[in-house]
């Protein structure tokens, strides 16, 4: 591993250097190899599957692994996404010149060296060596062992890209053992490392925060609230509340309690229970809420707390905006939260006092998503509040640095 | 420590609604407090320095302790200079129309709680106060216990101030006790405390890292180079090269390292070395500066490592740029590093390749400051990558978050 942090630091200050031409035709040769050698990645993803089968691994485990055509021309379409991207390297903004003569601004420039671990989806392997190269930065990538011969043969690819371009080849390393120790010297090389974005589930990202000696961007809890005012339009409040907890249930930015005002209940909730019983979605309320929703189990404090990621929704009814707030601050895990409003004043409180990275008025929380925000791709979305905070693009990916321009200039 | 940061946690709340009228009335009575208890604050001072004097406390140690009627109003001045600083909270930044229709910004908003971590200055205490309320966070202080009574008084001036501006008093809490284990509940109570900013000697810093469970805002070496350039303005290099070294020896932006261009160093390096020894400065140089430069002694390697504080200073001829560019690489601690040069394209290349917080051309290291920059005030100086990076202003006291106006989309 540390031969790898040594490699890695090189190739960053090489990276650093690169011209937006030369990191692109990086990504495009890496897509095309991806095109070219789609026999020898699904050989080597079914090699992955066998053993999965074998050590009898469930379906959800198999579905993420697995690797099809599709999912390639996914993975080559991906990167070349990134490589349309506009470069954030480089660029000098806020020059201003200050009463000595001075002219100080900032320059975006790359992190340096990321680590990735991750678990065993191998179509992270493209992406976020996309990503990082794209940033300028050297990365070091290890994946779950249970898809070692498909992430081989992805950074295989990779690695051919990068020669065509010019680039090291070392500007992308994928680990290529299944040696559980790999991960504790990578989170703790701070010398070769600048920072460790883990992507996997929660108890995988607490471990490594604990363990770490690197700064982190991670991504925790999605405990995702939607609250539906009383000067809500009832008809947009019912296709909200529908479209956050069932357009998707294991996502992240998935609605998982549902907050209404005492004055709208009885005009929306029984219309948004019988769409959520019809959708097999178990309900837990609150006494007002099981008054309105026959369907609705009782609540437990426990249950407010709760990051379902099922067809399972909270629901409980509050006196007002207030109450609202008071009840995210405390349950919430400042993620994503919504208010549905047709009040301008309380949507301003809303966005202002609700402290998650990401607040909405009158759209569903299923739009907390790099994509969606316009960032062209993501490498997670982070629940921290330093550095990146939210859904974490390129610009993540980077640092400024403050320039100065002078003319000889010296201090008094 | 845990009451206080319940305490603390409230407090922020409140003022992440504070208007920035209220921030700044607060800000301008804690002023008026100061100095009207300039009597009461230097009686308690006078304690601080008996027991330090007691204690038999060094001249420079005693020096930073002292508060005399000029300090006091220099610290009142300081809280009505933040106070007219912009208000870095609620702005909406890049709102743009997405496809789907949703309009995505980022606004910025308070970190929440602060803990900041000082030795004895008790200036720091009204500073730090300040900054961080006019950034809406509450903070925690913990300043050096033989401050203790100095730190006191002035959080006495400073709820006043709160007070009046009818401001959650808890919203600037200043640790009462002298106890050493305060520090490592501070930095332990992630669930209160959102950031640790440390101020103060490398060692309580590095110490403070190992052990804190919260991000850190910190500043470590500062071992700063000058690079002269074979093209560089010779009379500019002498000049750049004397100010970076002596306008201070105490402070993290002066220059540690001189390296010089062999194709300009006969031309500079015999002069800059009168200038030296003239202000008594100690020289360590290689073999090509001792023969330029007879007072020079010889350099070890770990020379070039060191940040001397001190009038010392290291000297290297190097090649070309290159070689600066790789010196700086090993040797540096991404401080602040300048090149002195005529040449666009070569200073284009050290803005760009030197991974330091700032970078300089044709200016003196000495400028790395936030009031140079025009900050207005600064917390610190950062040699993180993530977060903030170099001075930090009001800016680096806030994060953003996503803010998302939709008019009722939901997501397919």
């Amino acid at each position: 591993m540390r031969d790898m942090g040594i490699a890695a630091r090189a190739a960053a200050r090489e990276l650093a250097r690169a011209g937006t031409d030369a990191k692109n035709r990086a990504l495009r040769a890496m897509a095309a190899e991806i095109r070219a050698r789609t026999a020898e990645l699904l050989r080597a993803n079914r090699e992955d599957l066998e053993r999965a089968k074998n050590e009898g691994r469930d379906g959800a485990f198999v579905d993420r692994l697995t690797l099809t055509p599709a999912t390639l021309e996914q993975m080559a379409e991906g990167l070349e996404q990134i490589a349309a991207l506009e470069d954030p390297i480089g660029k000098i903004t806020g020059l201003a010149r200050r009463p000595t003569g001075i002219e100080v601004g900032r320059m975006r420039v790359p992190l340096g060296v990321i680590g990735i671990i991750y678990e065993s989806r191998p179509n992270v392997t493209a992406d976020a060596a996309g990503l990082c190269l794209k940033a300028g930065n050297a990365c070091i990538l290890r994946g779950g062992s249970e898809a070692l011969q498909s992430n081989q043969a992805i950074a295989a690819c990779v690695r051919a890209g990068l020669r065509t371009a010019g680039l090291p080849e070392a500007a992308v390393q994928v680990v290529a053992t299944a040696d559980r120790a790999a991960v504790g010297h990578l989170i703790t090389m701070n010398e070769y490392v600048d920072i460790i974005v883990p992507r996997g589930g929660k108890e995988l990202i607490e471990r490594l925060a604990r363990e770490s000696r690197i700064p982190m961007i991670k991504h925790l809890d999605g405990v995702c609230h939607v609250y539906l005012d009383d000067r809500a339009d009832p008809e947009m409040a019912v296709r909200i509340a529908d479209n956050a907890k069932t357009q998707r249930y294991g996502t992240c930015n998935t609605m998982e309690t549902l907050l209404v005002a005492e004055g709208i209940a009885a005009k929306v909730l029984p219309l948004i229970g019988s769409i959520y019983t019809n959708k097999n979605v178990e309900m837990r309320g609150d006494e007002a809420t099981r008054k309105l929703v026959k369907d609705a189990k009782p609540a437990t404090e426990k249950d407010y707390y709760t990051e379902w990621l099922a067809p399972v929704v909270s629901i409980r009814v509050v006196k007002d905006l207030d109450e609202a707030i008071a009840h995210i601050a405390k349950y919430g895990s400042q993620h994503t939260d919504a208010i549905v409003t047709g009040d301008q004043a309380r949507a301003e409180r809303f966005l202002r006092e609700v402290d998650s990275s990401s607040v909405i008025v009158n759209a569903s929380t299923r739009f907390a998503d790099g994509y969606e925000y316009g960032l062209g791709a993501e490498i997670g979305i982070s629940t921290d509040k330093l550095h990146a905070r939210g859904p974490v693009g390129l610009e993540g990916l980077t640092t400024q640095k403050y320039v100065v321009m002078g003319h000889g200039e010296v201090r008094n």
